[in-house]
């Protein structure tokens, strides 16, 4: 039996509350003075916690493999990862902030600078010269200006950073997959032809008028831009995921301030409340106010990530100290459990995501306790909770707010 | 997803180079002194390399289960080693430096005595009164010089340890799994009759009749020796399985120097150099000579396990002692990311292959480190690692030499 199956078998409701406070990347490696910026950071009330919690290591996906926001995410609601994948498209439509629906062909395009030679049309630049943010919001303007709908079909598009953008094809009904197997249009390497969006079978060829038609307008309305067409690929549909809240039968609420990670809690059932700002301040003026109405809560910080991309080893370990000061205000909301952990480690030397186990920590009642000092890496290899996976931190959340029936008789 | 199926679309080239060395059977438990050969070994290199290293434990197939030859590198290797097995035939074709292709049936063929009883050749001795290896050498020399094809099938025969040995029946073509579904002729107990290699479906009927006319021969043959027949068993075709250097896209070089690990690593598809001698100086020499061709270097010392299974403490722990000493050599050599293991334990007191767990050291750029005093057995079982499958091995070492993308968006 799969674990969300198994779960959802067992659930069962009371009136706990669950808060998951995810530091998004907040794992390292040691670095300068030959610590990381969990053990660099002055954190005296993560210390205490830490000491009354049960804390431990997970590994998102598998040893080895670095996973990317969507994977680490699902890994720590209780999805495995490997079985459960959100195709690129639909990552990048949340991420430009569109909101995705099951009626929806989510793509990525990117803008490039093409030219018609002997009668084809050649890619002379993928990133159109590398188009600035500002560009790319004044081209889309005039391509949303222009298409709203195609054959029945609508068309809804936001700009991304630079050249990059996504756009939705809303169907009036609910899609499919194979209505996804189109060619992508991207050749991949300049000075090649675009390549058409073919059908790949019955069912796509619909879609593939529709983008057919789209490309068709986008050429004439760009033609005298800078970027000047749009390349498509990653098509997908919303995955076949089972429901966040159904399975767990649970009023989940999503606090965080970039549109990927509202858009992927919403997709999987849970309300997301919008914070006005994107400081740690502002998402707990959010959460004081709304979580009262919800059982779960989850919790998302994201600038711990974004300084270990930019190698910010300082402000890295700052950020933690700045969530530290707010500890106490959160603890005294009273939730029965919580958790503190990333969705992957992002290490400041490497400036990426990375494979590395992730701190866990777990406050409930029903932990052994005083066994760890500190919520750093080394203490949470040597924690109580040993070295889990991803997946297993929502069982056990459930399981300390006692919300899972005994399995067999 | 299978892992290998995984890895081999996560898997990116770069030039890092790796080195797995496997001290076969290393792992052990406390006897002498109440310690373990790698606990009373002097290792003052490996000492250093450990506390700059990831270390832990691995669990080449399950907890509990011990793991042959076979499954114990193809965990080490990332192979699922329960999903792709290797039949007994081809590891004693491997064994004994029969080189096995995708066009052989692998078969064990071990001298026994028979004698004809009312026209049925009755089993008096299944090993031929414990054949000596020298006599072996002398019967089967008899046979191959006698038999080298039947029916267009080429017969190849080579001794092994006492009254064993292997067989392959090379074709013309491909074979397949089926062609082996052929009754063993080995009735399991004296006093029996023969078992005739009868087919068990269609595709095996041509094998059978090749078999049956080899049978006839031998019996001809043999006639007034010791072991005047051969008892067949273990009929194998080659594994259906993803070639190394394929998944990983990386050149792969096997040092070792013992037929069954050359055998088997070729068979995976990695590059196999000979090694002039038994000693580990005689492979350091192979491998300074060859490492800069290659991108992942497997290096197989053999004697480790060789003194575990003989319960030779003294000599099992200084075998280790002489692997220490070259380890400034190897380290010089600058690999980007080593790994040093065992396939499995062989405890001294059990003079046995052994399901413990196995000792694993990981040094990379990108290790917590300082978090382990020595490699040894129960370093391990603290180390930052933890306990990991023999399968993850292989992924991490990717990982470390930066040769695996990110999972996902």
């Amino acid at each position: 039996m799969e674990r969300v199956e198994l779960l959802k078998e067992l659930v069962e409701e009371n009136n706990t509350k669950i808060l998951l406070i995810v530091l998004d990347g907040v794992g390292d490696i040691p670095s300068f003075e030959g610590k990381t910026p969990l053990e660099k950071a002055n954190t005296p009330n993560l210390d205490k916690l830490a000491k009354e919690s049960a804390i431990g290591m997970h590994i998102p996906v598998l040893p080895g493999i670095t996973p990317g926001s969507g994977p680490g995410h699902l890994a720590l609601f209780g999805y495995n990862p490997l079985k459960y994948e959100i195709g690129r498209g639909i990552l990048e439509a949340l991420g430009v902030g569109l909101e995705v629906t099951e009626n929806d062909i989510c793509i990525r395009a990117n803008y490039a600078k093409v030219e018609e030679i002997d009668g084809k049309l050649i890619v002379l630049d993928r990133r159109a010269g590398r188009l600035s943010t500002d560009e790319n919001i004044t081209l889309t303007e005039k391509i949303t200006n222009n298409i709203n709908d195609i054959n029945g079909v609508k068309i809804f598009m936001k700009p991304g950073m630079e050249y990059r953008s996504a756009m939705i094809l809303r169907f009036p009904e609910r899609v499919n997959s194979k209505m996804c197997e189109i060619f992508e249009t991207d050749p991949q390497k300049e000075n090649r032809e675009v390549i058409s969006p073919e059908p790949k079978n019955e069912e796509s060829n619909k879609v593939s008028i529709v983008l057919k038609e789209f490309l068709k307008k986008v050429r004439e309305i760009l033609k005298n831009e800078k970027g000047n067409y749009l390349l498509l690929r990653g098509y997908s549909t919303p995955p076949q995921i089972p429901k966040f809240n159904e399975i767990y039968k649970i009023r989940a609420l999503s606090i965080a301030t970039y549109p990927m990670y509202k858009g992927l809690t919403k997709l999987l059932g849970m309300e997301v409340k919008d914070v006005d700002g994107y400081s740690i301040k502002d998402e707990i003026k959010v959460l004081k106010e709304n979580f009262k109405d919800y059982d779960f809560i989850y919790f998302h910080i994201k600038k711990t990530d974004s300084y270990g991309e930019d190698g910010d080893y300082i402000n890295k370990f700052k950020v933690i100290e700045e969530f530290d000061s707010f500890l106490p205000e959160i603890l005294s909301l009273n939730f029965d459990t919580i958790s503190i952990t990333g969705d992957h480690s992002t290490p400041t030397p490497m400036k990426s995501h990375s494979f590395h186990p992730v701190p866990v920590l777990i406050k409930s009642p029903y932990v052994f306790k005083n066994f760890s000092e500190r919520f750093t890496e080394k203490e949470c290899l040597r924690g109580e909770l040993g070295i889990i996976k991803g997946e297993d931190i929502m069982s056990l959340l459930l399981a300390h707010s006692r919300r899972l029936k005994k399995f067999g008789a």
